[in-house]
């Protein structure tokens, strides 16, 4: 089957207009067809505006409802059952999509996922995977960004292998690096949990670097970091605090004099192109790893050019049956467990 | 009694050096009393290239030992008993002085600061208190960053009083907003140990703001950001790492052409602005809180700077009795706790 990608329609803080502008742009540039999905009188309006797009490989799949950002997750799920996540998850699960992306809530988009996809045998529970730059002009990722918030060392255990193979099925790096995180390098750093997990991913048979530090994530060293949940949640986003804080001293300082702010004029295109570099909005979106079909949630803020590169992602994640390597290999650490 | 701080000589990267200079200079800016504690013959020979420095308040305490930074903590402890950090620490308990400062092995501090000093009653666990700056030219403190990795919902608290005492005291806010590290604002989201925190920090009679994100960690809204210590220490490696890759990032793109050289020379004041204002030497270290006794423990790298703060900071943290409010405060906690 040629890639379909289902797309939430209605995600975004500003649908459906990235939405459908990415969907045109992806499948003109990579020929992946698009199942718009959402209020169909809303969509057709807003592609009315893209003569173009006409003879493109998009339609439209009509869904009454839409899960908002304020909506709680599990209550959305529950009450909206004619919600664009849920009807475009559904198209997956009944094998109409390849795959599916959402800019929308993230905690619905995961709830909803679990329930409509199910998961891997093997799985016990799905992990979302971050990617982002490092230092050395490489990607990494981290896994899981918020997914499940109290795991056991065995959940770590089955992210490392889905991140390693999400990561050498995307990235082309044969061994990837797997890491840790952890508050020391010693395999007696950590707590509990990751004390644990250390002893069970030093037994898989992957390129097991042991832990790493926060200030290695995005050193380029590593590139896939394993976490539980809440740590990789907090991680994340005191990254994009940091960032924001040092945008902000920096537009200042280079604000306060006549002698900077020229400075700023002729050095301005390096900003542009750092701001390009620290851009979420190129990766594609984090997956979902671990349910019964293809999940990306990208940034409720994603513009055109993230939902666009989210779609090729998500087609190509498809495509590259990411799904059924992670169950056959767990398949293989759960029989290597069993026998020793 | 006058301030006197122990010093520990022979703990930076590049000791004595930085710390003899930082005592100089606390001594002749701030009249603190400093006694340099370490090998005696290595201290008087680098004393010796400051002439000047012959009638300041500076004394000499030998110890034969030093804990290095590659020492395991609990080992050096045990195996180690006249280091200059436990030589130091015993001044501080004998009274001899009224507070320690180190820029060594943090673990290693650590352990010793609780096997000299002791807990104040009432505190469980000690905290490390991290201060750092936020985009509206205030500080914040994060705490635990590392002293404790498996915290109860009973250690959290305790650390949101001490936290809240610590900043009152130095920094003269009145009401200081205390928020609880977290994965969402509602008190619903979190993991286990921070949703039963939650509850407990609800009803300490100190202005709760509820669950702060890592994204609000340098936004200045939050003054006390409460986590336990796995999450912290990985929060604040986190914020070192993004800090290394924007600055990596930027000299990268501001060296490409050579109008953004130009450019650069003529703002490069703002980034020695921008570097001074997330300069951690600024801010004198971080307090080990819940100890009987004063211990500030700084970075490896401590310049003489660095080490002036931290000196200062130790002889105000004194000066103030923090030590003695924490454990009226928190017999109070005990009390109200005991008659709900």
């Amino acid at each position: 089957m040629p890639s379909v990608i289902a797309l939430d329609a209605m995600g975004s803080d500003r649908a459906p207009k990235p939405e459908i502008e990415g969907a045109i742009q992806a499948a003109r540039h990579y020929g992946v067809r698009v199942s718009l999905v959402g209020n169909e009188a809303t969509i057709r309006a807003e592609l009315s505006r893209y003569p173009a797009a006409s003879g493109l490989p998009l339609e439209i799949i009509h869904a009454s409802e839409v899960i908002t950002m304020e909506d709680k997750a599990v209550q959305a799920v529950r009450a909206k059952r004619d919600s664009s996540m849920r009807v475009g998850l559904r198209l997956v699960r009944e094998g109409r999509a390849t795959g599916f992306v959402t800019a929308g809530n993230t905690g619905a988009a995961m709830a909803t996922a679990k329930m409509v996809l199910g998961g891997i045998p093997g799985v016990d529970r799905p992990a979302l995977a971050a990617v982002f730059p490092t230092a050395i002009r490489t990607v990494a990722i981290l896994l899981d960004v918020g997914a499940n918030v109290d795991c056991t060392p065995e959940n770590l255990e089955q992210f490392a292998v889905m991140g390693e193979i999400y990561f050498r099925s995307m990235f082309g790096t044969r061994r990837p690096k797997v890491g840790l995180l952890s508050i020391g390098e010693e395999d007696t750093k950590g707590n509990e949990l990751t004390r644990e997990a250390f002893h069970l991913l030093k037994k898989l048979p992957l390129n097991f670097v042991g832990n790493v530090e926060g200030r290695d994530l995005y050193g380029g060293q590593v590139d896939v970091i394993v976490a539980d949940g809440f740590v990789g949640n907090v991680a994340l986003k005191t990254s994009e605090g940091v960032a924001n804080l040092v945008r902000a001293i920096l537009k200042e300082s280079l604000k306060e004099t006549i002698t900077r702010q020229v400075g700023y004029l002729l050095s301005r295109s390096a900003f542009a192109d750092f701001k390009k570099r620290l851009d979420h909005t190129e990766y594609g979106g984090a997956p979902l790893l671990g349910v019964k079909g293809v999940c990306f949630i990208t940034h409720g803020s994603s513009n055109a050019n993230a939902i666009k590169n989210a779609i090729r992602v998500a087609a190509e994640f498809a495509e590259r049956k990411i799904n059924s390597k992670i169950e056959k290999e767990l398949a293989g650490v759960r029989v290597a467990t069993m026998s020793t």
